[in-house]
């Protein structure tokens, strides 16, 4: 759901054709290339991606999650005043007459915009899809301007905390389901940083503003947010003085408690509430075995407008899981928070539907796994072919075309060599290759005898069989195998 | 991989959420709707596309096809001329500074360009993903700017017509697998139609105008046809009457070996060349089983300027599968052909990859398969959750949490409500409604006696289970149904 302005992954290869380019062929670079800040996956790329989505859906499935669907553009003035300082990232489409689009910026804004649009008052889905965000290009070489998303969230009114505590429970299953080494989950909520701001002197016109700063903690130090706070943002040093002494806290259930007891905090209505919410949140998440997993964070803030109450965010660790991989720092990879005031806006009577969820930023999690395979060697096959069918003699064509359509008629993944008079090596040698493990061998032999020669490709043993038996037993060595 | 023109699903419920819009708020829809021509797929509805998606995928991954991905958008100089007389539907992208970008037209054209980048000479590769075609408002009515394409394509130098009748294959194992009704496959060569245009005199700058008008044949009558032939594109009128003497003929291979025996046509090399294809097609056609699927067909010419050789398009017939459904008039829901000049157009030196592909229209077969389960009354479930965690007492939130993340550690896909003090017969209700099939009851009884009760949604049957046993009756359970 939420906007992951962290969640872009690290171009570890910026474009993929470009370092296969020749060299002395820059001048025709942009009849050949795509834009930037995208890329091409390539097959074995892919395989990686489909891995890290089934782990990702199987886990919003087992909570429960329908799937749903939006366009990729939506009308302009739905996606206005939601984002923040970050709306000037927005691709807006040329107006070529009619509506003025805009591609969606995350998944978020279209849930809350299906719920309004349907009068939907509880629901709980899952979105897997692509956003795009212009990137400057002086990042660009750093962050994508097109990725994935994969979203959960929870639409309803709930008793407290409990749909909160799910999806922060959600996280640690997939941060673990994936193997991505130690991680910890910041949580915060944007009541108690309100709150701050109020009893610290803040004028609640410059809230957002303030939030922006503090939300950027975790790249800059705290006397450059303080620097940004004062000089850039008119805030009186004294005031942001005192912001800093709340906002450099962190610590476990025992700091909520700490925090319950400030004098000046426990004076704030807004500050209460946030303080009651985490407690409640950190109960839960003991029940469900992630506590040690959660951090109450104040330096949290999420660059968003939409947020209203929890926010979190997940970051990896820096200690790799094995000693042979280089550390890699990949920050944060999922992140989320309540919004119970976006689907309102887009509810012509302003009915407000609560909401909360969360979103893995797929990239970062992508490049992490791509590395370690590339560490490790790790050879990933890009079909599924089971069977090859293959000839050492020629003028078997028709004879291949016929034993593969029957494979594949019986649901086999079958493959063979586009050519009238391929020579066996070739086909043996692709198989190897290629991983696949049985080959079908017909020639002037076997059809004399009726029968077809089945060859494993790793033991290299040839056998036998008659043809009309042929599916049977590739069908049964598959399932044992 | 083709462009489908003809593909677009009607538009069953145009825009979703307008049917369901209350009466006097037409004036506010700006504010809630998505933009023309687009849709949210619901829950139930990503079902059915699920399902579609995984017969064609399956499939595809059948045949050995590799997955790849290309970014949404495009550099805008790289879909000019690709696209014939439909290069005005392109999406551009407003020009926000940088790069011009254009939204994809197709998957086929993103290939090209992504095996010329990369020096790709050899490839067979899978896509599923949305393009985008701005459609004129007149039209959108009955058809999306956004949709799904799914497409196969084999690049490479082969011997003649074997991945090309391996397309032609699998677009009837796929709308085999998807029991669509009865179906029939329309090929045809353009090599056929350019050397029929040459010797009935058509000036050779007017092949493109003349072959679009073909194109025509399946929407409007050759009368229509021709008329456009002669007053908006000039043709003699004596030329067109020849033409059309051609274009109306449709057979099986017979077809073929009367065409070779056609005085004027056995003059012309191009044809020749085409003709004889066409006969290799159709005997490997004859090997795969699928032949009597296939017919030769004149008219056929197909929309875009990319293609250079054989041409195909499948159409449902009309015959309903059950008398109970009433006859759909859905048209074409694949087409494709071979285009051995595009990845050139990409490459600086103008190497050319031979490709041949088909492209499977995913929003047409959604909505006969939608209407299909409509008439039947189907019943959709739109979750897999397997266990709902459910107690009769208040005051039980805490052993519920614990229960329930037992499961989801179990891997057992499980649901609770969203409250601290449920009544029991709402929870029962939502099973029966959702298709969960086994509930978990806690309780005071429960407790004291160690145990859970475990009941079956369908029997209403109820046993208590050992605590301790839970997961593993659970899991027994469910490897059982």
């Amino acid at each position: 759901m939420p906007q992951l302005g962290l969640l872009r992954g690290r171009a570890w290869t910026v474009l993929l054709g470009q370092l296969r380019r020749p060299p002395g062929s820059v001048c025709i670079r942009a009849v050949r290339s795509h834009s930037q800040g995208t890329r091409d996956l390539s097959p074995q790329q892919m395989v990686v991606r489909e891995k890290i989505l089934d782990v990702i859906v199987s886990c919003f499935k087992r909570h429960g999650a329908k799937g749903l669907d939006t366009p990729a553009f939506e009308l302009k003035e739905m996606l206005t005043e939601k984002y923040g300082e970050d709306s000037g990232l927005i691709y807006d489409l040329k107006d070529q007459g009619g509506e003025l689009l805009s591609l969606r910026y995350d998944l978020t804004v279209p849930f809350a915009r299906y719920l309004a649009m349907n009068k939907v008052k509880k629901m709980k889905r899952y979105h897997v899809g692509k956003v795009w965000r212009r990137e400057s290009p002086t990042k660009v070489q750093g962050r994508y301007r097109e990725f994935y998303q994969c979203d959960f969230d929870i639409a309803g009114q709930f008793d407290p905390m409990i749909p909160d505590a799910e999806c922060l429970k959600i996280m640690c299953e997939i941060l673990s389901g994936l193997q991505l080494g130690d991680f910890l989950i910041k949580v915060n909520d944007r009541r108690i940083l309100d709150g701050i701001f109020a009893v610290c002197g803040v004028p609640e016109s410059k809230f957002h503003a303030i939030c922006s700063s503090v939300d950027k903690l975790d790249k800059i130090s705290w006397k450059d947010v303080r620097h940004e706070m004062v000089v850039k943002k008119g805030l009186a040093p004294e005031v942001a003085d005192q912001i800093g002494d709340y906002v450099q806290c962190h610590g476990g259930i025992s700091l909520v408690e700490q925090m319950f007891q400030d004098p000046r905090l426990s004076q704030n209505k807004q500050v209460l509430e946030g303080l009651g919410d985490l407690k409640l949140l950190f109960e839960y998440l003991t029940l469900f075995g992630v506590a040690e997993k959660v951090s109450f964070d104040l330096s949290l803030a999420r660059g968003l407008d939409y947020y209203t109450g929890v926010i979190y965010e997940a970051v990896l660790l820096q200690t790799p899981v094995h000693a042979k991989e280089e550390p890699l720092n990949v920050g944060s990879v999922a992140a989320g928070g309540r919004y119970d005031g976006l689907v309102g806006m887009f509810d012509p009577r302003g009915h407000k539907v609560p909401c909360v969820g969360l979103s893995i930023g797929v990239e970062r999690i992508f490049s992490i796994l791509e590395q370690r395979m590339k560490t490790f060697g790790e050879k990933i096959r890009t079909t599924e072919t089971q069977v090859f069918v293959a000839t050492p003699q020629k003028n078997f064509l028709q004879e291949r075309l016929k034993l593969i359509a029957e494979l594949w008629d019986a649901g086999i993944k079958a493959e063979l060599m586009y050519k009238n008079n391929p020579k066996l090596l070739p086909q043996l040698h692709y198989c190897e290759n290629m991983g696949i493990p049985l080959v079908v061998i017909t020639g002037e032999q076997e059809l004399k005898e009726g029968v077809i020669t089945l060859r494993s490709v790793a033991s290299r043993e040839e056998v036998a069989i008659k043809r009309e038996n042929l599916v049977a037993e590739i069908q049964k060595r598959l399932s044992e195998s």
